[in-house]
């Protein structure tokens, strides 16, 4: 955020005893829910985003003296979302850049903000053999939200500079073999077990930033990069033994990073969500890592960056996600 | 529940103002976590479901007294969860009969109860050419929980009758055209406009009681007629033009029905999840039916019950299940 | 709800294999959400709800034909609960009563509906000694909203009766001693070991059903009563020795019907909050019930419900309400 | 967290295509809920918290080799939070130090970490007149939870600095008048009408850093700044009248630095609760400022941090907190 370094000397603050500066800030209109249905041709198709827009710049004077000569309202924010989404959204990333430089053009006082956005997958209702739409195309304008991961995507605009980080949440994945925890150090406080056979299970958060200078290029297909990179983080959690969740992360970003030179780095918040073994004994029988109890709390939180041993600063581009710093 | 008319005159209650009555009751172990891998061969399968138990019974002594020689601790209900998930689940409905019979046969003061589970779907994480695991084919131990609705099913036991209803919940459907709603009563508060060209969209949540001779014959293929039922709303989504969600239901209810004759009657509860046209001509757009906002609360609630026109008695087989009746 | 047991034999079920009927239905606006600010004097009030409102009737045509003439917009549903607040609230009860009679007066084929409701408590802000606004009085207009338990009431209209259950959730209560569970049936799948010293902790969700002859009395002061047994629940919670959570919830219901003649009867659905004493044994430290874990799932889940010797009959009125069943 | 600079070159890595590295990391077990009751007495009292604890160090052979010899288990950092609440938690800030110096003291790889805390407040039941606690002192040892607003804790240990932020989030307030919203910026997309008069409501999100070189000294009584801050916080929000919800923020935060010179900076995280006047001509109803619908989504976000115009650096303190940078 803007850090504004103005002492806040004027009426309102006369009399106090302390003199207190306004330092990061930001405001906007937050979880604007834009369904965009594009229907040149009988068939549609839909984009479904919830959208943040966030102001940075100086407003020391509306937090000090109440004067909102420069606080573009939130309201208006939410009314440019609709606004440009009339003309379609893209991609969540490129969508993001627009209001970007549309809020920071127009009003020049605005140095920058955070806009960020979630957004919803839906797939084509596969009708079935027989009916007026075939199995494999799906129903023109009949959809099933896709449940699995939400997409996600932060613009940070700081004077000229862009960022772009994409990411997804909520991908759920389990390993039932090919992983183990052993070798860890003891203490009083230890009572785990080491075990080469477990169930390895997380909710995949990852976040990937994008090289500034490839997103300034306009090069990136954030769609397709998109795909490609959920592609191998699904694979890359496949792969080998799973000596630790910290190296199945390794293993992930660093298929993210080989294919990707547009990406500069990769980050997860990822929980190990516990699958205990049940001791069936006191009733007779055996449990040869079949029933399992998944228990929710407390669990493992494993959070890692993995970059390029180059990259360009990140200036605040992190802020205010949480969990991945 | 079990309706114990036993008047409670003992001394516990002894110098009471009022003679108070142990009306329904049931108790049980509620959101067990059971996790089921079946690994005979290097090719896993997962079984994901959580498990509540409540038993049904003359549990007057423990509500009046504190006396606890009648209650099955809700531990041992859990405990016998995990235990007999060790030969298996197959369905959520086959596993909760299985549950039924044995607290009824074990314990011979337990009349009845009733059992509830949802189940959460895996699939197979589709690796990709020129991996080990054919594209097609998916993973052997690898797994991505799939997203979209969540299946459940509950059994009531009652003496010798056994009632079974199976359901899905959260299954987000659209229909970016085709709907319409005109034609309703005007009164002093309507400021609704009437429409030709809408979105529909809802959470679907169903539930369909089989017929207990049915289930008694022990005939039905549970899996397989979720899956068709799964497919059949689907299918009756799409079709044709909505006057309004009700009939849409009905044409749903209809195909189910049609093609599943061991099942008498299917429910709903279902919102009509709002998807406002917005106004963009104050900011000089026009807004031919591209740009909506999709509103949270409040919604359209619709329930129904479509049944066939001979149906056996329901007895309290809905009874706890939350807006279908 | 309305059971319509006419057979649908239209021009849209024609050529249908199945003759499909339609049961039980009900459809309206759901979560209303409304501020009542009352500023007759400088010293305001707020009345804070979320309105649920569903009618019942003949609505066969809608389900069948697309026939909305007898579908009251669930939009003027929502107008309407507005409209009313303008009056003022006075409570959930009395506000949800004149709905009722509202919708059956106004539309002739109306024959009844439920309406129910959630209120959220503020209190004012205790500003301190020295301020404008004495620390005891609390401020004119600025509130905090109180947090524990959400009040809730459901009025249900079938013809001339109506039927009101008044209730609460979210009460979170907490024994640290005086509870114990011994004395229970041990089967093969028994581990539990007795205890006569545990923490007994539950989110008590109860209702009460008022006697409709009091109610159309117009005698019951329901924001009394509410506070009454709001304060008679958490006294009979604390007092005495808890052999197990059923007999604690008889001795809550035991002090509501002694004192509330115009309550037939008291429904509970209560949570088994599970506080595991932890084994610190293996880190060379005594545990004298002081260190505890506080499960989420699975828990216990106890329900009841405890009535006068006589009372009138129910109908449907608790139709729709889950887990007091 | 800790950056690990170190270039990954070993076994594992080699004959990859991009040399990747290992930025910033941490992990550990998050949200274990201990609580606990002292009961030297008979008149007990209750601690209830969720705590997280995350370590930071070199973890490369982790991430790359799988090499665990490093990795103290998450489950023994849980181990640690039970044992360590044995002899009492105080308050969560004294707690977290606690946990801090420990892991950095008993492994000399682990260089620093996060702690975090949520603690649960509970109050004695208040028994009426006549029984046997008096209304005025509360039950010994049954407790209602309080409900309002979660009080949180960090604790950031980086060498031998340590951060402290205290916190507290979902204290939701309202100003039912004096608040308005004039005089911004119109543009293109403006629809907002200015107003003199409306509803101010929002849950207060607020953190404040402590000086580390008043947590050093050991002169900070945490309990009591909270409790005293809370009490600011609330006061501040009555006060006068509010031109924008960033103005009465300022005002909030003047409060609490003026009153406590221990805490460096205040920072917030505020949703503007938008309460919308209903337009009720339409049913021939006038509105002065009584009906509102109170509106979920979207809504207005302000954050702001408030600081004496010379403070110590925050390091990486704030990492990992959503929405307050």
């Amino acid at each position: 955020m803007t850090e504004n370094t103005i002492t806040l000397e004027n009426t309102a603050a006369a009399g106090r005893a302390t003199n207190v500066v306004l330092g990061k800030n930001q405001y906007g209109k937050a979880e604007v829910r834009v369904v965009k249905v594009t229907r040149d041709t009988d068939r549609h198709e839909i984009e479904d985003l919830s959208v943040t827009s966030q102001l940075r710049g100086d407003f020391t004077a509306a937090h000090v003296d109440g004067d909102n000569g420069r606080v573009v309202p939130t309201d208006t924010q939410k009314n440019t979302v609709y606004g440009f989404a009339r003309e379609g959204v893209g991609s969540p990333e490129q969508f993001l850049i627009r209001l970007a430089d549309h809020f920071t053009g127009e009003f020049d006082w605005v140095t920058g903000g955070r806009w960020e956005a979630e957004q919803y997958a839906w797939e084509r209702i596969a009708t079935r053999a027989g009916t007026a739409h075939s199995a494999a195309e799906g129903h023109d304008h009949s959809f099933v939200r896709k449940g699995q991961e939400v997409r996600n995507a932060v613009v940070v605009k700081d004077g000229d500079t862009v960022q772009v980080i994409s990411g997804l949440n909520g991908l759920t994945v389990l390993k039932s073999t090919q992983s183990g925890f052993v070798g860890y150090p003891k203490d009083r406080f230890t009572t785990l077990e080491e075990t080469t056979e477990r169930i390895l299970a997380t909710d995949v958060s990852a976040r990937w930033r994008y090289s500034p200078a490839a997103v300034a290029s306009g090069s990136v297909d954030f769609n397709r990069s998109y795909d490609d990179v959920r592609a191998l983080l699904l694979e890359g959690f496949t792969e080998g033994y799973s000596y630790a969740l910290q190296q199945t992360l390794f293993q992930m970003a660093q298929k993210v990073l080989d294919a990707h030179p547009e990406i500069e780095e990769v980050r997860f918040s990822t929980p190990n969500k516990h699958h205990f073994l049940v001791d069936l004994a006191p009733f007779g029988l055996d449990n040869p890592n079949e029933v399992f109890y998944a228990a929710d709390r407390p669990y493992g939180l494993i959070e890692a960056s993995f970059q390029r041993e180059s990259i360009s600063p990140d200036g605040n581009a992190w802020d205010g996600i949480t969990g991945f710093c």
